[in-house]
Order: structure tokens, then C-alpha cells, then sequence
């Protein structure tokens, strides 16, 4: 606990961090300032903007509407592929699509078509706000009367909800969770709850979007039935990139997307006037995917492919215990709680310090500090880590500086909380 | 009708042409290749990739979350209002979201909605099969049930389809069209259809695809309840660029959004569990918008309203009426028919020719003599015209090279019909 604090330790295990080097593959503009917001959007990958170019310039530019035969019809397919392998599925289980919300709908929607005698949907009260609201809207806008069973969680902000196993029964259609919850982190047993629900005859539906690219995932063993997720997070997308979605393979045949477009329509480019739906996943394609976007989604995917999810999950609990030790020996003394889960399975790649100041000292330590964090209310100060290029000596400073923020009352001239920042 | 042919006819008119300067504003990165499917996918604007560059790598690589703060947010908005100019409507009417199906598909749900006590949705065959699609989705969806009226185009592919109006009745809920018909370039009168449904009590919903940055467009004088739209086309957005939706501002806070994401909450960044829709437009937004993409579109919406719709769309006229003169004088002799209007006022800014050989007339024009239109069954070679960079000499070379195919008999090598090419 004593050496912990020394920088030359933080230096130390960089030295010895074989992942180190994948900092160089990331565009770092201002060395000085410190970026914990790769949680929220990922660093841009140096070769990001050449694959872009790429794309324009060539696909689009000279080779015009022929790109559509040329790679792009299968775009959304060939990135999912790619993305499988941070998930645990199989190639032909995840595909590129819309957006979280909108891909939620989708197998939200497909799920209680698929359980036409059951009327429940069980989430919690940790939940990321808009899969609730998708949630709500889906349960208004169908014929039969579906009741949305939102879980709470006794203490607030942290996890597990501990009446979640409880409220799934025999009329419940869909268990639906975020996998790693947006607040503390907190992650969720994806394989104990998933038996719990099939226990019961529910689907399960989870939302990956702080857990890919961030924590182990096995679908395929967890036997995980439906899920979507984000790029812009942990795999460096880019702001608002398209987001993914995954059908276990023996349900892709069953369940109807209802928003069907002509690209899940079998044989497309028949024009045919009646909706027959494509073999497999690409029936939950819906309108013409944005190829520009995708381009940039599958540059960010290839560094975490490289770098190794085992590899990147080892790093990364090894930073974020060593921000919570930090934690301990500077910040806890000076009011600052821990909420997110001490414990390394049940964490993801984020961990959130409380403080009865948090919103005023996070804003200090934007505005006099250099380091980038987040903030989620009631008191969170969100550090995420991103082992592709996070140093532990950016840990190390980011954690001294927000002592400081705190020691010399850095934050006195800022204001109350009035308003947050984008996750 | 003799001059017509004459290739010194082409150049004078290009020669007179005050938009031709447009035409250096793009990449032509073969200028023997004559593109005639900018009706499909527009060519790639000079400014986009630089525009891409800023975006990718200052806002994003640099400023990097902060960048939501910093415009990203208003984006789907900015854009919107943009593109509001080429639609005739006001500023505030129109938003960046999605896909045009994933649009078409909220705002028919809504206008569903808005109209519990009617059954019926009205479209024609002629309509853009995803539009079918979505149509028969979204019916099946619902609780109550929807009755989907595709009233028939006796002749097959042109247009209007006469029954339309009178298949309007007091238990319609929306008649649904395209404004531009994409087999044909059929152009409806939205003013007179609009007035026929609001006499029924109905509302419309207009896909404006093949009309935006094609034709005048006049939404609120139309009094148009409903709009979707694509920008890859005319407003040369790029492969699968993000759509449009206009909802008229009468109706925006009457309306519900079925698809309900955080980005259309009232006060997102709050957190809130319960889903309280947006002020005015924002309630139809759903997941993060991509910025990456929309910022694609904008660069490509600025060429457009540089030219101006009004001359745009004269010299479009001007265009196809050449194309359509000198189909009569080269192509009517060998078989050729005009599958499009012949009346500018009816038509789009594509023609589309028929000919009993015109799949393989249309691989070898595209394999032998370097024109590149595109193919819709049964029949049609679909040339679209980009007042923007098409000039006329490029369209009477490609009718030359069009005649000599069939003349030189250069498509006998071509197997029948198999597959098509990318709408």
C-alpha cells in the first residue's frame, strides 16, 4: 500500500505492459491531458482516417454505385464477423446495424412476438435510461397489454439488483439487462441469469455496450439468446457509429424483425412487393447501412482483435484495481466512495468515485486539472480505462491531480451541478 | 429534331450552362466513364473528404467527447435545417435520423397512432418495395387491425395509378407514396393528393427520395403532413448515408415517436427512467446519431443549395427533355421505349427506357461502351440525370454509345436477366 503511490511504480508496470505499445496505434493530440472518457468515446486509431480515406476516395469516389457489389452489401455482415470474436458467438451471430436503440427495438419487439402467452418484460432500475425508454414505447405500441417490470435496486446506484432472479416467473417473456451497468460498472452473471430466465421459459436480451471490447464475453456459453451493443465505446468507432446486434443461431430462423426493411428482405434487389425475410441474421438488417460509418467501426475492432480480449481483460483489471488502490491509500480519506464493485469479476472497465462535491470537483478537474473523466448523477465521477491506450501512469497522475483538485480546493469556483456530459 | 443529334448541339448547350462550373466541385476520377445512376449513389463532392478529415481528426481525435458539446449534439438538427431548404419547409421541420425505412416506419406508426378510429393506410405498387415492406411490418404489428390498400398501376410501371384518390376514404388513417416513383420517375402532385386525404380526415407521408435535390419541392405549401427521405442520392451523401424525416410544426408535439430513444428524451443528459418526449422535432430522434456520416451529408447538401433548387431543377428539365429527344430520334426506331413521362411537369430527374433486351443492353453498355446507368425489372434502363455534374455532351454520348450497343448488336454476348444492381 505504500509503494502503490510512488509514480516510479505506475512507470514500472508500463515498462513491463506488453500491451504498451498500442497507444502508438491511437491519434494522442494533447500528451499532457489525461482521457478517462474512453468508456464513453474511444481514442481515434491512426488508421482510422487512412481507411476512411480509402473508402471515400477510392470505393466511392472512383468506383461509385459498383462499390455496392464490390463489399459494401456485405459490409454489415463482414464487421459483425469480426466483432463475434469479442463476444464469444459464432460468425454468422452478429451483424452491424442501426442503432442500440433502434436494434433493441428490433429483438425486443422479436422476443415477445416469440412469447405470444406471456406479458412481462423484467429490467432493473441500472439499466441505461434509453433501453428503458425503448422498452416503454415497445410495451404502448403493441395490441397486447404488457407490463414492464423495472426492478429496483435498494441502494441506488452499485449492483446486483438482488430481486431480478425473483421477479422472473412463468409470465415472463424477456429478461433484459445491461450486461455491464453505465453508473458503477457493476457486471452482471450473464450465464447464471440467462439459466434463470430459460429456467422459466424467457428469452434473455442484453445490452453489450459497456461490456464489448471491455470484459470476457462467452454468449455462445452463457447461451445468451439476444443482444446488442455499441462501437463507439471501448472498440473506437468514432462518435455515434453504428451499432451491432446478436441472435443465437437457432433462433435467427424463428423470431421476425418488425421493422423490415428491403435489406432483410430475401433477394433485395428483386423489388418484389411482399416482405419474405432473409436467411439468417440479415433479416434484422433493415434500411441501407451507412458505409462511411461502418468503414470506420471495423479500423477500431481490428487494434482490439490484435491487441486480444484476454490479453485487454488482464490489463484492464489490472488498471482498475490499481486506480481503486490509489483510491484507497489518496481519495478515500477525503470523502471520495467506491462505487463500483471492489471485486474484479463484477467490474467492468470503469470504475465511478463518488463525492458529495462530484459534480464540482469533476468540473475542476476538466478545467484546472487536464484529465477528462465523466460524470453521471447523482455523484459519480466516471474514470473509464481503455487498455488499449490507457498508462498506468496516466492512471497515476489522473488520481494525484484529482487529490490535489480536493487538497487545495480546486473546485470551490464551480458551481453546483446543473447539467452532465454524453456517455 | 435534327440538330438534336448533333454532338456541336450538346457542346453549345454545355458551353451556356451556368451550373457546368459545378461539375469541378466533384471527384470525376475517370472522365471517360459517363455515370448516369447519381439517381442511385452521387458522386463523391471535392469538399467531403476534407470535411471528413476536420471531423475525424480534429473533432473527433482531438477535442474527442468534448466534441458532443461542441456541435455533434445539434448536428441531426443542423443538417436538417440545411436540407429544409431544398424541401420547402420551415427550418425546424426537419431532422437527421436514421435510415429512410427506420423513418418511414416511425412516422407511419405515429400517424397510425394519430388516427386510432381508421384502419386503412393507402399506397400504390408503384411505391418503393421497402416502403411495402415496413407498411406490412408495421401492420402486423400493431394491436388493432391495419389494413394495407395497394392500389394497382394497370400499366404496370408508370404512373400515376389512377384508383389512387378514390381508394381514399373515411377509414383511412395515412396514404403513404413516393413522391418520385423509382422505376419510372412518375412525379406526384402532392398538393392535390394531400387535399384529397385531408378531406378524408386522412394524413400523408411522403418519401421524398427520389424527389430531394431533384425536384421543386414545396412541403408546406403542399400542406404535407409527413415526410422521409434519403441523402445518398441527389444530395450526395455518400453509400448508405443517414436520412431525413419532416414532420409539419403543427403536428410535432401531437405525435409519438413508437421507437423511443434517449436522443428524443427531454433532457437526456438528466437520466431520467421514465421516457418524456422531447420538445418539437428531437422526439423522433432515437440512438446517436453517426456525426461521422451526417457530416458527409452536410458537405454534400451545401453544393445543392450553392446551385439552388430553381435552377437545378430547370436545368434538369432541359436535360431530360434532351435525353427524351434524342430517344425519339435514335432509340424509339430500335425498340426503345420511354417507360418515364414525357410531360417535365410529372417527371423526376431520371428517364427511364424500356427495351425487350434491356438487361443485356445494359451490362454491355456498361462493360463495352463505359456508361454507367443502372437496371430496374422488367425492362428499364434507368438514366439518372445530376444537374449538378451531368452535362449534355455526356448525355449524348451515352445515347450514342446506348444506339451503337443495339445497333452493333455488342449485348449478344450478354446472358438474360439475373440479378440487379443496387437501387
Amino acid at each position: 500500500m505504500q509503494t502503490i503511490t510512488d509514480r516510479f511504480h505506475a512507470q514500472r508496470l508500463d515498462a513491463q505492459d506488453e500491451l504498451a505499445s498500442f497507444r502508438q496505434r491511437f491519434v494522442i493530440a494533447d500528451p499532457e491531458m489525461i482521457y478517462l472518457d474512453g468508456n464513453s468515446l474511444g481514442r481515434l486509431p491512426q488508421a482510422t482516417p487512412t481507411a476512411l480515406d480509402e473508402l471515400v476516395e477510392t470505393a466511392w469516389g472512383e468506383r461509385l454505385i459498383r462499390g455496392w457489389n464490390e463489399g459494401w452489401l456485405e459490409a454489415p455482415v463482414r464487421v459483425g464477423g469480426k466483432i463475434t470474436r469479442l463476444l464469444g458467438a459464432q460468425p454468422d451471430e452478429v451483424i452491424m446495424a442501426d442503432s442500440t436503440s433502434v436494434n433493441l427495438f428490433k429483438l425486443l419487439v422479436a422476443a415477445l412476438e416469440a412469447r405470444p402467452d406471456r406479458h412481462k418484460i423484467v429490467t432493473d432500475d441500472l439499466n441505461f435510461p434509453s433501453d428503458l425508454y425503448i422498452m416503454q414505447g415497445a410495451a404502448r405500441l403493441l395490441g397486447r397489454e404488457i407490463e414492464l417490470v423495472v426492478v429496483p435496486s435498494p441502494d441506488g446506484i452499485y449492483g446486483p439488483v438482488a430481486g431480478l432472479a425473483e421477479a422472473i416467473d412463468g409470465e415472463t417473456a424477456v429478461l433484459s439487462l445491461s450486461h455491464t451497468v453505465f453508473k458503477s460498472g457493476y457486471t452482471y452473471d450473464m450465464a447464471a441469469l440467462t439459466a434463470v430466465a430459460h429456467e422459466a421459459g424467457a428469452l434473455t436480451l442484453w445490452d453489450l455496450s459497456h461490456s464489448a471490447g471491455a470484459v470476457l464475453l462467452d454468449l455462445n456459453g452463457a447461451q445468451a439468446d439476444l443482444a446488442v451493443g455499441c462501437t463507439y465505446k471501448y472498440l473506437n468507432g468514432g462518435p455515434g457509429a453504428p451499432a451491432f446486434l446478436y441472435v443465437r443461431r437457432d433462433l435467427q430462423e424463428t423470431l421476425h424483425n418488425p421493422i423490415s426493411g428491403w435489406m432483410g428482405q430475401r433477394n433485395a434487389f428483386d423489388f418484389g412487393l411482399t416482405y419474405e425475410p432473409a436467411p439468417g441474421l440479415h433479416r434484422f438488417l433493415t434500411g441501407t447501412p451507412s458505409i462511411v460509418a461502418i468503414t470506420a467501426v471495423s479500423a477500431g475492432v481490428d487494434l482490439l482483435l490484435e491487441a486480444g480480449m484476454d490479453r485487454l481483460r488482464a490489463k484492464s483489471i489490472a488498471q482498475t484495481d490499481y486506480l481503486i488502490g490509489l483510491w484507497q491509500a489518496w481519495l478515500e480519506p477525503l470523502g471520495f466512495r467506491l462505487n463500483s464493485p471492489r471485486e474484479s469479476a463484477w467490474r467492468g472497465s470503469h470504475v465511478s468515485l463518488g463525492h458529495d462535491d462530484g459534480w464540482r470537483i469533476a468540473q475542476a478537474l476538466i478545467q484546472e486539472a487536464h484529465v477528462l473523466p465523466d460524470f453521471r448523477r447523482p455523484d459519480n465521477i466516471r474514470l473509464g480505462i481503455a487498455p488499449l491506450y490507457t498508462s498506468y501512469t496516466e492512471i497515476h497522475d489522473a488520481l494525484a491531480r484529482l487529490r490535489q483538485v480536493v487538497t487545495d480546493r480546486l473546485y470551490d469556483r464551480y458551481p453546483a451541478d446543473t447539467e452532465g456530459i454524453v456517455t
